[in-house]
């Protein structure tokens, strides 16, 4: 056997590789098997079958030892496992000596012998000296793959990572938003980490169009957009849409997870050698979109400009580019220089796809996203009735964008929108789109009227702003980690994966706050937040107990402040110097209405009355604008917010 | 030249392997820049830069030749486009000779040259050379890829081969089940291709469960399940699914598209060296995740247990495989063989992966699917306050059940269902489950009110099944090709894409019945068809209006009937002797309460009356129940269902 192992070692180029200790223990490393076939089979036997050589080998071997009837059929059995066929069938690939002729059961006493080296990699001479020297087992079988412990297995990984999920069951009330019930319908939390930014999924007109919808429509579309399932809703919604980012079309999905994993796929294999670039923060569905493109991807440091252009300048002129990137980072909140991207893709050759998904409703004077507010002034005075060419602007530059219908939005969907042509292509090839059943009617009406009203009441955003930057100020004051961004997202640095949940749970359970911790995979490690997202709804009472939960949390766990990262030299822009400025916010003061000298609450208060006279009468109570009056906040001690 | 040419075939692979003549016609290829950047570059060039050795070579060649200031960044530029640093610049990777000191501007008059091949694809030793002897042309630049025509050109083809799809603007109306509006709110039309298969979009449990909770949770989830979109109705709606279908854990996601890739790509990337065996009739969302799972797939013919077990058997016993089938193949109502998958499954030591997309709510004693149904005695039996042991049951047996809540059950969403710790590692794993919003609460308790109401009332499925076989004979009987199959899917076979969507065009407009045609890619080509599904809905004189106007298309467009098919040997089951006999219905007639020598037409008129008792008074008249009073409908002349 030693000589064989030195025989086969100097043909075969693994073999050569692998010490023979190593040999030994493949070879002889077998579990009984359970499975009907009954037999074992080594794991060296397991590779050897995915040789080239090795497989017809024991192809050769397994044909001359046929002769088992436990199995019925004999296609296409190659590799030794089964089927047996039985004798008299003709040997597969007979490289020399005779084909054996021995008797169907003469190995069978054989049948479970331990394998040893030389029957488990019988190099094509040695198969044919076991058949001309006599009886050898038939090629064991090995027991089948262990499901559950490769399940379990994977779990276990989550566990050890600190990356496995719990879920906390958190039911948004629409008339007390935003509050929530737990498990118990009786337990109330303030929600302050959904992205239902502006409350959408409990405005008046949005429910009202769907509840209407549900009794004329039904439940659901009933099909895909080809078979039953394209209706006005979706031509309306799609209408809207383009008209909002003033594009010739638009294209709706399940999500935008779908719009981007789907279009991104779908653009970058069929371009002819297509290259995408893209941001290191972008979100999974990009990645993930690039991922399934198949196609080149280079990767280009968060908002580094120099660097991607250092990517485009070292491609071809004529090669297809995507510039793939996002307005608004969720994670971290900072913000794309979006028109550097697009004098680039220009200079370049390349085409943009700008992600808006946590910018739509949310930026520009209708909402339009981070595109349409670059250019404030110029959207802002549009009037429907003469529109004015917005030719040129930011978002007249951008090729694609993408935006959802969930968050800002407040109820489920993605969509994309760019030139009429691009849109079709989509439309025409990606089969994330064509090939699933359309959003339910009333999802697709309450959006329309979702964005339609956000396009005519920027109230709720700028309220939404004057809320994210009283919280921002008053955390920062009490010397806690707020990340430095322009953005409305409040992430606050906590720097471990345990600690960050531990300070979560501490929020919900002791102070009715529920902010989720936001770990590994969603940011690299060491980077673990919370991550806080004010709305329009979190008014002074429920913004007072926030700061004051956060800062009795941050000293129970003894979470570093911002000093402590300063004296460490700062990091991701907390107690970094020059961080602050470089990050003013995206709506300026003249945007939000604010007058000189105003203090930031004089102002929320002034923007919250108008607001609340927005609203139908019978909403003015008992809505979250009221929440004020919640004996939970009322008993809650008022902590000074600056302004 | 031509020697240098000689001297980089000797050295280059791919110059050696192409011939002098394709050689000459990549170097000369060359179109006009109209970018900024001016000048030209061979297509060969393009290959060029892609070359390790070569790319360098250029980016010696174009550091040496610098000088140009039409671009503003000379950061990371490599492979001689841009960015040209100024004069003065280190060169790049220097392999020979002295570096170039030429003064910028040098080469200006040559910018636009047509390259030839020396300066095409000079070697490094020819770029040296080029430096030496003297002036030589800057590296042109080629005009940027023109994404307009490459969208333009996806489009053409699409409309070449018939394959570009016009959507119908068709509005399902829930008290008028099944007729819809046109685009026109005026115009009826019949719907006879939804897949909202028992009409419970329309069901009036099924909207109050909605209204109710879009009112009191609003309209969206605001978040992913991890972050404040996990709520009470994912965790009923999970667990109601997992009841359905006897296992421990069921998950949620965006549709059974998502459903479906999702898994199918995390279980197969994950497994070490997976092997997934895939129906070749598989879905599309299928065929999707087991190519995004990147590992190695073996089609089988479409239900052929043969195929099937030859491919198993090829295989290692211990290597991981999973076998990806549905039990109802929509596009031409064929059944797998779900329990001799099973059994290969043991056999063979794989899991069994099964899309019930079509089948849930559908087929078994609580609408599970046909893997309940094939025990229907065995669940038809259990009593909810004492269950028997369903285990051993195909059912039991299968390890992963996807369904859709998008279809029978009238609402939005997919979901998988299996053993917990399965189901733990996809909700752990998968980009497209972990990073979406979740599905609208209301959408959930709409979804989980229809399983229940479905679980308890078989009388919609039944009717359901009895219109289907009503249609079935009605169309036989006059000979119009109704491909065969076990189902509840009519499809029609026409057998040419622009006959076939002229007669659904046709049907449309002058008969106002919607039935799709379904053309490549969604069937082969040849196999064209009519793709008709009966509802509980579809009462006789809708059902007469139907027959009558097919069997007007097909006489106005004179497509083949059956006799024409059989007299051609027959097709896809149509005109083939013996396929009836081995297409009995999947419902058998003492399940569907047919008492023996009863007439179709009775048992329809039985069921009808008690499903109608059913239903709260208000929606007696005005549903589509009572739609036998539409005028248009009325004034249709009666055909004869033969029953």
């Amino acid at each position: 056997m030693e000589s064989l192992l030195q025989q086969s070692r100097s043909m075969c180029p693994f073999l050569k590789r692998t010490s023979p200790t190593a040999l030994r223990t493949l070879a002889t490393a077998t579990r009984p098997n359970t499975s009907p076939g009954g037999g074992t089979m080594s794991n060296l036997q397991v590779l050897a079958r995915r040789c080239p050589v090795m497989s017809k080998a024991l192809a050769v071997q397994s044909s001359r030892m046929g002769g088992s009837k436990r199995f019925t059929s004999c296609a296409a059995g190659v590799g030794g496992i089964k089927p047996f066929c039985p004798a008299g069938k003709r040997a597969l690939h007979t490289t020399g000596g005779h084909p054996a002729s021995l008797a169907p059961g003469t190995y069978e006493k054989n049948e479970r012998a331990r394998p040893t080296l030389a029957n488990t990699i019988p190099s094509t001479s040695a198969a044919t000296e076991a058949a001309v020297r006599g009886p050898a087992p038939r090629a064991p079988i090995s027991p089948p793959f262990d499901y559950s412990a490769f399940y379990n297995g994977e779990l276990e990984k989550k566990h050890k990572d600190k990356s496995y999920r719990y879920f906390n069951n958190i039911n948004r009330l629409a008339k007390e938003f935003p509050r929530a019930h737990t498990a118990s319908s009786e337990e109330r939390v303030t929600v302050w980490c959904s992205n239902d930014y502006l409350g959408m999924g409990r405005n008046p007109e949005v429910l009202k169009s769907m509840h209407q919808t549900l009794d004329t429509y039904g439940a659901g579309a009933g099909g895909t957009r080809n078979i039953s399932g394209h209706n006005k809703h979706a031509v309306a919604l799609e209408d809207t849409l383009a008209k909002l980012h003033g594009k010739e079309a638009a294209l709706v999905f399940s999500s935008c997870f779908v719009a981007n994993d789907a279009t991104l796929a779908t653009l970058g294999s069929k371009m002819p050698d297509c290259v995408i670039l893209s941001d290191s923060l972008n979100h999974a569905s990009m990645i993930q979109g690039i991922r399934h493109s198949g196609t080149k991807k280079m990767v280009f440091k968060h908002n580094d400009m120099e660097d991607l252009e250092a990517k485009l300048a070292s491609l071809p002129s004529n090669q297809p580019k995507i510039i793939a990137f996002e307005s608004v980072y969720s994670m971290c909140g900072s913000i794309a220089p979006i028109e550097k991207i697009c004098d680039l893709a220009e200079k370049y050759g390349a085409i943009t796809f700008l992600d808006e998904v946590h910018a739509v409703g949310m930026y520009g004077p209708h909402g339009a996203g981070v595109a349409e507010h670059l250019d404030y002034d110029a959207y802002a005075s549009q009037d429907s009735a003469a529109p004015q060419s917005t030719k040129g602007t930011v978002q007249d530059r951008v090729d694609i964008i993408t935006g959802t219908l969930g968050k800002a939005y407040g109820c489920v969907g993605g969509y994309i929108a760019g030139s009429a042509a691009m849109v079709d292509t989509v439309r025409s090839l990606a089969p994330g789109f064509i090939f699933t059943t359309s959003l339910p009617p009333a999802t697709m009406a309450g959006a329309d009227t979702a964005i339609q009203y956000q396009a005519a009441n920027p109230r709720d955003r700028v309220l939404q702003q004057l809320h994210t930057r009283a919280v921002k100020t008053a955390l920062k004051d009490l010397d806690i980690p707020v990340i430095p961004n322009p953005s409305h997202i409040v992430p606050l640095l906590v720097g471990d994966a345990e600690l960050a949940k531990r300070a979560s749970d501490k929020l919900l359970e002791e102070h009715g706050i529920y902010v989720q911790a936001i770990n590994y995979p969603t940011v690299p490690r060491g980077e673990e937040r919370l991550r806080i997202t004010p709305t329009p709804g979190h008014v002074k009472p429920l913004r007072d107990h926030l700061v004051q939960a956060v800062q009795a949390v941050w000293n129970d766990l003894g979470i570093k402040r911002t000093s402590d990262w300063k004296s460490l030299g700062g990091f991701v822009g907390v107690g970094v110097e020059g961080a602050e400025d470089a990050n003013r916010p995206v709506w300026e003061d003249k945007q939000l209405g604010l007058e000189p000298n105003e203090s930031l609450e004089a102002a929320v208060a002034r923007e919250f009355s108008a607001a609340t006279a927005q609203l139908p009468p019978k909403l003015k109570t008992g809505t979250p604008l009221g929440a004020s009056a919640s004996p939970a906040i009322a008993s809650t001690p008022a902590v000074g917010v600056a302004a």
